[in-house]
């Protein structure tokens, strides 16, 4: 077996995704050009037909379509859509995924089951911190029984089914996070339950209740995933720099504290040099890889130029269709042929390296470390 | 036709360049050698002559030059430096230049007639906002009057000629543009006016002129171009970063302002994926394709990672002499057949995407989107 | 002699580095792999491992050892040590190290002449600026003692084998540089002389001492070099990008201090932009050659896009062993030479392009500049 088919024939377990969607949804043409970037609904469909994602996600979609040339874009009914969707994880060996469930596309399968049924593999979920802050805002009405609620749900996260945890605070206010007095947290808390708006944006909170669960996640040993970097427009790309971090990470990934920065471009150099100083700090260029097929090769190099091979792990970070999957894993996975080519050392340390970013690093620290 | 002929016969519109100079200017050699950087009179010509822009420069020069190789770099006079200048921009398909009226070099040929003679090329302008907003202030006497003129100024500039504006606010306080209130705006003015400086630095009012004419030009579609990111030591680079106008673009781009990121390096990446989720959102790598020959490839390259190919653009930023267009041309297209070479996707596609990129999407937002 | 022959054959003077240990340190094994990071002993060395650095270093090792494959990473005794040692910098033509003598690393050989004896290669010395202050506050009661035994040590320091200083602001609290009042710091000094704490970070105090030590400096033509980028843990990467320097830079490399950027990784493209601005401005992308060898060709291009190649150095910022410093020197001579065969210039060019990197730059701005 050469490098190129070691590399197809390894497993995948996605550790960043979110949710597919039923085959009832209509005008999958519209649906998947719409999945090809992270530009909202009122960007222009043609510009985003202007990029090489576009072309990538049709591609995929001819490939593995049964039929004929002609009309491989269309609507698939129940059975098809199933095998179709089967044919694609299979393809590239996708084991298991991680789903973020604080996203949802249009017409989602929510269920665990449904999702394994329709795909051949494993779900396991990722808890989503501030949506679940702002569910529990709603639901108690001081900030002692907020923080109560909020607290008891995430140390019993691990029994309810979730494997990890996410924190969108670059959506909110960014990375600049810092320790917070309960006093303080508890002034914004009282204005933000007046305010009548659910929406969680005030960095206060939002510190507090990062800095706060830390010690329990650490204690856990469950893994706490940031976003970094990429996104849409909603995200102010400026603070989501993860070098802003820096007090977070010399308090907690010291204390033991399992962080994995997501997506990161453009800036995963600077996440690559966190993880080569920082322990218990992981990455992903996730994200890039289904949405900017023709950087995937350059972004995993200049990723894994400080890095240790043991930090850095394949992630998708796709929704709703399957052939964003598997643009993703294709694009990885050439990338991955690529970098380890060029590298003059053994077969052996190749192939330890690649297991490592494919799949075992991540079955280490979301299923295994705390067994 | 192959795609390297292809290419070679693009016609280009350069959308962002500045005046060329008289041919009874002196002392050719030393304004070339000082026109190949962004370093001022005072760096050190040894120091510019060592950098591959300068050899490329100099190549550029001999390649064109009818006499022999001995004299290459001497003054041309009248009639021979008409016809060596149309000789280049001929043998690029130059077709038209948007000139930046706002910069100035010494011995201008600032006449548009004049300048089309010269290089056989058609000149559009550009309306440069703080130049016009301090020559203003000198004029009026109060903050009302001063608005007044300005905006009459910007509302009538489409019929005196200008096809377009820009705004040089990174080279004044940098690109955190806010909104301001108009008595804010107003106790600036009257503090700029009494100081006796003529320069435009305030931050108040830069925005508040920018905030107040994207709703006109807007309505207009009259395109906003802004400097980014690369220029000379006048600039603070760290606060041209163009992720710091996310307020701006949130809500004026998303209202229909074209909005146009010039130069961008070392941000092409962050510019790239700004024009891949907001509306109106166009940009080029100019300056960096005469002035950093041997990135360009790369420089595209990692340009496209993100954006839709029609949001991507040709532009030289070249002035003084014709080499600086030629070399901002061949180097500029050499990236362009490599970057396209390296697709797998069909030739048809690559020729649309290419036009995009050389003249067409600027023909569309300066000449047509109007009409 | 082809080029590859002909880089080989280059002297290196390396302008900043790091003391050598002595040949009684034992564990040998750990202690290079400790090297081949940034990252402190806390960091798990397994990660470590799972760098391409310390793969690197071993090969080093593996290289130049003349024992058998099995056990060459076994501790050395004196005279195999000194041969072992001898052979490698012989091998890289190394003439000369610049060592930084701020950072000590455990069984130093702090004696200039010892080094030389067990390198064969000449030494000297450059004033870490900080560690001086620390002790000199120390030593004085009052802020105006203080400031002048500092000041007559830096005066001096030529005089005392100093080729040059270093800050390490960007450790203490970044690059954000300005002017600031004698009356403000002398406040500042007081109120750190009462906190019992050595350890200066207050950034008043710095500016005070670079501001007012630089014109000094500037006279002397003495270089001084500053910490910028990459580093370990203990570092803010964020306020250590050289775009934050340039009112510093502004007021005083236009006034003749020579200065030098070292590290510079991530920043490498930000760096070579101001070297391509400001006049006697130098920097090096240290640190990048030995710990993150898949990117030095890259980085070395990238550094090169903008800066003229008189402004570019070699240096390896290696410490404790010799492997550290031929790493170093072979990823560095491999790019110079990607890089030169790439370009489509005269021999004789690359040729004295590569000598000014390798050691003439140097050469001149710390030993020959003064004379």
């Amino acid at each position: 077996m050469n490098l190129s088919e070691f590399i197809k024939s390894m497993p995948l377990l996605d550790h960043h995704c979110h949710y597919l969607i039923s085959a009832d949804a209509t005008n999958r043409e519209k649906r998947l050009a719409q999945v090809s970037t992270e530009a909202d609904n009122d960007y222009p469909l043609e510009d985003t037909k202007n990029r090489m994602a576009w072309l990538e996600f049709k591609d995929e979609a001819k490939h593995f379509y049964k039929g004929n040339d002609q009309d491989y874009l269309r609507d698939l009914n129940g059975e098809e859509y199933k095998e179709y969707n089967q044919s694609i994880f299979k393809y590239y060996n996708y084991q298991m995924l991680l789903i973020d469930t604080g996203f949802v596309p249009k017409n989602p399968i929510t269920s665990d089951s449904e999702t394994e049924e329709l795909t051949g593999v494993l779900i396991r979920k990722i808890y989503r911190i501030e949506t679940h802050a702002e569910s529990w805002m709603e639901k108690k009405s001081s900030f002692e029984q907020w923080w109560e609620a909020l607290k008891s749900d995430v140390e019993q996260a691990s029994q309810n089914g979730y494997v990890g945890f996410k924190s969108i605070a670059a959506y909110r206010f960014g990375l600049r996070l810092k320790k917070v007095g309960e006093a303080e947290a508890k002034k914004e808390f009282d204005a933000w339950k007046k305010s009548g708006n659910t929406r969680l944006t005030n960095p206060t909170i939002i510190c507090f209740i990062l800095w706060n669960l830390a010690p329990i996640l650490a204690k856990q040993k469950m893994p706490l995933q940031f976003h970094v970097g990429y996104g849409d427009a909603d995200t102010d790309m400026f603070e989501g720099n993860p070098l802003l971090m820096r007090v977070f990470l010399n308090r907690w990934s010291m204390e033991g504290l399992i962080v994995v920065l997501l997506h990161c471009y453009p800036y995963h150099r600077e996440a690559g040099y966190l993880a080569s100083v920082f322990p218990n700090l992981y990455f992903d260029t996730s994200l890039i890889n289904p949405l900017g097929p023709t950087s995937v090769e350059r972004v995993l190099d200049e990723a894994l130029e400080l890095a240790p091979y043991s930090r850095y792990l394949f992630a998708s970070d796709a929704s709703t269709y399957p052939e964003m999957y598997g643009v993703a894993a294709r694009k990885f996975k050439n990338a991955l042929l690529n970098h380890f080519t060029g590298l003059e050392i053994a077969r052996e340390k190749k192939e330890e390296w690649i297991r490592m970013i494919c799949y075992q690093t991540s079955t280490n620290i979301y299923l295994k470390e705390r067994i």
